[in-house]
């Protein structure tokens, strides 16, 4: 397997694509990680959750790193690390129009979330979920991609069917 | 969309059969997320990896989160998330036994790693790599399970296809 350092623009171009990863926060230096819809913006990714341990941690300490990644087999792969610090677009005047944004980058890219969310409020008895929109100021991007090399690749160890291993 | 709490023998069900996630540790309170390979067993985690700034950050604080997932479609996954502590098995007498077990465990389960890492010791110019088994004491593990309602059914949003909305 050969391992590559991506670069920024490479990095970037993969978060765009992909909006989906996980999301890590911490709080007393214990961190807590959870599955995350995004949207891609040049030095910032825009998120949505509703009111719970995450979003409260992240109000405590902005801290975050954002994880995305795409494996097709254990020797082919990108992935990316994003540290970075969370800013809360609250229900306020002065975050109306970045939440606006954000709300409408989300919309575009994740229609099916509206009807999650609705159906979410209606039938659960979580009680009222409060919507937050955020966003994840980049300060540092990485990423790697593995490739398998000519011995891997003659031994047949580059299709999906080994990731099942 | 309809979202149940796991119990606690579905989510060590699940990251049984997984055993892919991803693993965020911190320091400072800034969480670091890496995806890992893990073998579990009751109550721990075994995993691998080698010297960089993952061990560094567990070595000075070993509280850690791993986060694993199965998702087919936006209306219909599951997620575990657990909360441990990081234990490292190092190359010393104290550790023979648990290593070996852990070396084991993971061997059993991905045959392909050796070879990869053989792959990357010869062919990389990373310098020597160190090999560092470790275990993950599980101390809080929850999980939850999504399922489309019969409305998102008939709207047809039970479609892999919908994953790239």
């Amino acid at each position: 397997m050969l391992i590559h350092d991506m670069n920024a623009q490479e990095c970037r171009d993969l978060l765009a694509r992909l909006g989906v990863g996980r999301l890590a926060c911490a709080r007393d230096n214990q961190p807590y990680i959870i599955p995350v819809y995004f949207a891609y913006e040049p030095d910032r990714l825009y998120g949505f959750a509703t009111i719970g341990r995450k979003i409260d941690w992240m109000r405590s300490n902005p801290l975050v790193c954002v994880e995305a990644d795409e494996v097709r087999t254990h020797f082919e792969w990108q992935s990316v690390i994003v540290l970075g610090r969370y800013e809360e677009y609250t229900d306020t005047p002065e975050y109306k129009e970045p939440r606006m944004k954000a709300q409408s980058l989300m919309e575009r890219r994740y229609l099916w979330w509206q009807t999650a969310y609705a159906a979410n409020q209606v039938r659960s008895n979580r009680g009222q979920a409060t919507p937050v929109f955020y966003c994840v100021h980049i300060e540092e991007i990485t990423g790697h991609r593995a490739s398998p090399d000519p011995t891997e690749i003659a031994a047949g160890f580059t299709s999906p069917s080994h990731m099942t291993e």
